[in-house]
């Protein structure tokens, strides 16, 4: 059994990972902590794990990991990144769902969340955590950083074309859509149902901090610079993200419908549709799925890709424990067959 | 393995059913019929379940139930009592979703279903299939009928009162709302998105065909005649049930807490909150829990029980697999660990 | 034109009551204030009123009120206490939306807001501004206490059995569904789309604020005790009350349905539905209107009255307008004319 | 006062338009016909229009439109081509809310819409009723064909740029999301609820309707062809479309905001928000205009403009009474100051 702690488990993400981790049969849940919550059990907080889960929030301490084999940050921006040195010190694997060890690069880093990088020594070293592009390093890592919800979506939407050199690198659009739980669980009046329901906005258009990390995913694909535009926008759903990608095809004969299911044909989590389909954000919600379309409007050079996902699933922490099966050997779905709950 | 056929598998209740089986360790999917879909792939019509059931839906005949051990019904009221003796008579456990079997009296059935029942000789036989109140017969049975979402939610909740005789059976008002999913998946106006989003409204309040049904459920539990009024609500949301039930109470020093915690202390899947508590469907939502809170209200002699289920979840296709594995002697929970879905 | 001011602008009553007052047309906007936005364009808050209404938040102080008739509050509790002395004796009149004159009784006020009453001497002068039930008072009323959300649906349901005395005084039940808005514009993770969408749950069932008040209405009505229990509920919606009230009637052969018709004949914003509705909560939506059915399940001694109205209309800033209307003499309907917003 | 007659009243273009007729201080509505619910009163089917609107629908015969003024369709595609030679004849004046005028060329109506123009004759003299790009010959036509409601919100977008000339004209991509209203009232399992609910997705990717109409119009402005992408997507909202547009400038140091603000400055219906503004649909719901945005995501060359309206105001019935206000030389806001529902 592999010996799991999680940091911050009273966010979204963190409920999610002790959901899925709860009823992992190769995980046993060693400890959770939480600054604000500590000294009460875990189902106090969430009612929906009583029954499931007996645990009790700690506070987090270098001791308190002690044991563990792997411990997930599901935490803030700029946690992790303080805690990793001494993990890693201690033979303790780290795998991070915030974003402290995506970007490669210190100063973007300090550009976009705001304060110098903590352990820029450890940079090079961080995994970045999309196993559908980096299965064979993920498999050996001690530090993993998990992609952002955006970021997967957009990703698996758009690599295929650019390995394959199909489209060009410029202009990409990824215009997605997310429900509120990508903002997380903050008092905030903008994320009320009163603000929220029944309504939409973009977000950020003018620059979001998933930019740098899915431009940096692309270029990594493409081999080459890309012009990649990014808004997203926040729907009236709880679960779910919905991109929807554009980029101009060089020649416009490509069959791009065999090119995604080539290209994914042995992957458990995505799943290219058949051709003409129109992924549902709902048929993945509460698993680890990715669902994949391509239409190209009127015939023409523009492709239009469609990925959905479950941004706390496989935008968070269903991806999470697919990284830490990898790395720890398992069967890369142990504890990820659930389906999407539908309707 | 128990090999099970499921009929009508295009409703909610019966997509439920599949995600549910699809993963159950100790079932085989041996059939899935539907008379409006046959010859097409369930994940067709379902694409949460891409990945998950590889299977096609087939014309309901009685040759496509061969070599089955239990065939479930999901379907309109008044299809299962049509097939259930023939399968019966070779040997195939019947459990029925709708209500064909619910009701003792065929008269009964008659008035609140609009024709004569089709095997009324079968009606002394089925067991009324909530395990919290007669496991014990389900054990053996042969033919069960699953309670209807509402009644289960309001007997779960009014049961202990009525059994320990702490309240008195008239009036009993049981207030209850549920999403959208319990209405079915019916090309309807009313069930619009535009016509049921952001609105409540009470409906069929001068009389709803599962009020005979619980009705019958508390008079068993009381041993007397009850006065049941039942006023079901639609509300803007999926999934969920949360019955509100007030009763009158004979002796206001009762510890009814007390009593509902014993009551159910052997329960895996009811849930006694701790007092004070007041539970949220969400938190039962996608898994077969029902979770239960009782008030006083300004200490007065009104209890105000609160009890909340997935109505496809333990009211329906969750409580039709956990009497499957009672009337297979596996243990009672196998197949339905998942907890609730949150946020 | 009638110079109003309105306090605590930047809540949902008073965006609400902004909305209704910019096209009144007998209402000249004097002032409107808010501690927290002072300074800010009024549409830079609510781009809803961008060209219809050009103001500007500016501190509440006693000069800001000069040359007003009237003042509204739609602040928190325990605002218009401190304020309404000084206003009033400056002639100006005072229309609270908050809780603070809807209890005759300073000391019930004081165990169910948590403070002692700032002017108990100006109690016995305040007017309960349900104009259906106390029109004439209202119309000479210097400062009138506008009725909560919950307490103005369930007053308007049970008033008329209780005035006619064809119910009994007890035990009466309102279990009442409200939208989300109800609970303010609070950064609170509780009111979080996350938290509230797709689920529904009940709060406070043991006590609730307005359960205080509610009573003192049904006993002015009733001319003796009652004993009232009040469950309030959570929805995810944005706006709407539905409230669901249970009572039992002396004789059953009683007409209710033309009871209520008669009690409500010459009322503009009280509508009796025809025999056997269901009123949806969407049909009053952004209007001042009352919708109420009645119902008499399975013929018994039980009556459910069903009303709808919106808790930010009818029940907060519409009323309120209502009742300045009669304060000041105008047409009863006077910028109240619209429809509910369906779909 | 104008009379006016509305075929299709109870479709939700047909409701809006009776609550906003039924306001309007110069509209005598004369007759609404509806086949489905002939006889029945109105407010029987929307009972938001209780005390609002008295009529009763009749069956839609030549003679039920003798006297009226003027006629609008909110009738599905195919119907207003049917009955404008005969009304027009009669010196009726036409407004249709549905496709059936807004296309010139009756071939690629009949390719689009699947049946040949039943009175092409009559196309020249149709007049595109977008008034912020055809104010003047909407004054004097006696047939007019409101845009869709995506192509109300994509036009609004992108016409100041193209009439400008200051991006390319291809590619021009327009990512809209739009609430389920948009589809109609129509008894469609796709439409549910539980279907729709807490979900999003893309449909008809490769081709849309609403495709050709907006390309002619943003040919109109541009003055050449253009290259345009057009996908929309179904939102968990009610009303409300949020169009995200993206065009690539020709020269990145021209100042959109300022282009925009002068090209609408004089418009009473479209607001340019403050420079790094996300519009929501919610304030604009229930209203007559659209709001719009603009930004340059990372300063680069691709322009982002957001522009939401209500789709059945601004994208339907409330710019068709704007229309009608133009036809008959009222002022073009009389009966449409209403704010935004918020929230």
């Amino acid at each position: 059994m592999i010996r799991a702690g999680i940091v911050g488990g009273t966010g979204y993400t963190g409920v999610e990972l002790l959901r899925i981790l709860a009823l992992h049969p190769e995980v046993d849940i060693a400890v959770v902590t939480s600054r604000s919550d500590a000294g009460k059990d875990v189902e106090e907080i969430y009612p929906n794990l009583r029954g499931v889960l007996a645990a009790r929030f700690v506070e987090p301490t270098p001791e308190a990991f002690r044991g563990c084999d792997v411990v997930f940050f599901a935490t803030p921006n700029g946690t992790a990144m303080r805690w990793a040195p001494a993990l890693l010190a201690r033979g303790i694997r780290v795998i991070d769902l915030a974003a402290d060890f995506r970007l490669q690069d210190p100063a973007l880093w300090e550009r976009w969340y705001g304060e110098p990088h903590a352990c820029p020594e450890l940079l090079p070293e961080a995994v970045y955590g999309l196993p559908e592009a980096h299965r064979a390093v993920i498999r050996g890592a001690r530090l993993v950083a998990c992609p952002g919800c955006y970021p997967t979506a957009v990703q698996l939407g758009l690599l295929p074309l650019l390995e394959a050199g199909v489209v060009w690198a410029e202009p990409l659009v990824a215009d997605v859509k997310s429900g509120v739980s990508g903002a997380g669980r903050k008092a905030e009046v903008s994320l009320l149902m009163a603000e929220t329901g029944d309504s939409v906005k973009a977000y950020a258009a003018s620059g979001h901090r998933h930019w740098p990390e899915i431009r940096a995913g692309l270029e990594r694909a493409a081999g080459q610079p890309v012009d990649l535009v990014f808004v997203p926008h926040l729907l009236p759903m709880i679960r779910g993200i919905h991109a929807t990608l554009y980029a101009q095809l060089k020649d416009p004969t490509v069959d791009v419908q065999a090119l995604l299911e080539r290209r994914y044909r042995d992957e458990p989590f995505v799943d290219v549709l058949p051709a003409g389909s129109h992924p549902d954000t709902r048929n993945v919600r509460g698993g680890n799925r990715c669902q994949i379309a391509v239409h190209r409007p009127q015939g023409g050079a523009t492709v239009v890709v469609l990925a959905v996902i479950d941004n706390l699933g496989k935008g968070a922490a269903g991806q999470a424990v697919q990284n830490m099966n990898l790395m720890f050997d398992l069967p890369e779905t142990t504890g990820l067959t659930a389906a999407g709950l539908y309707p």
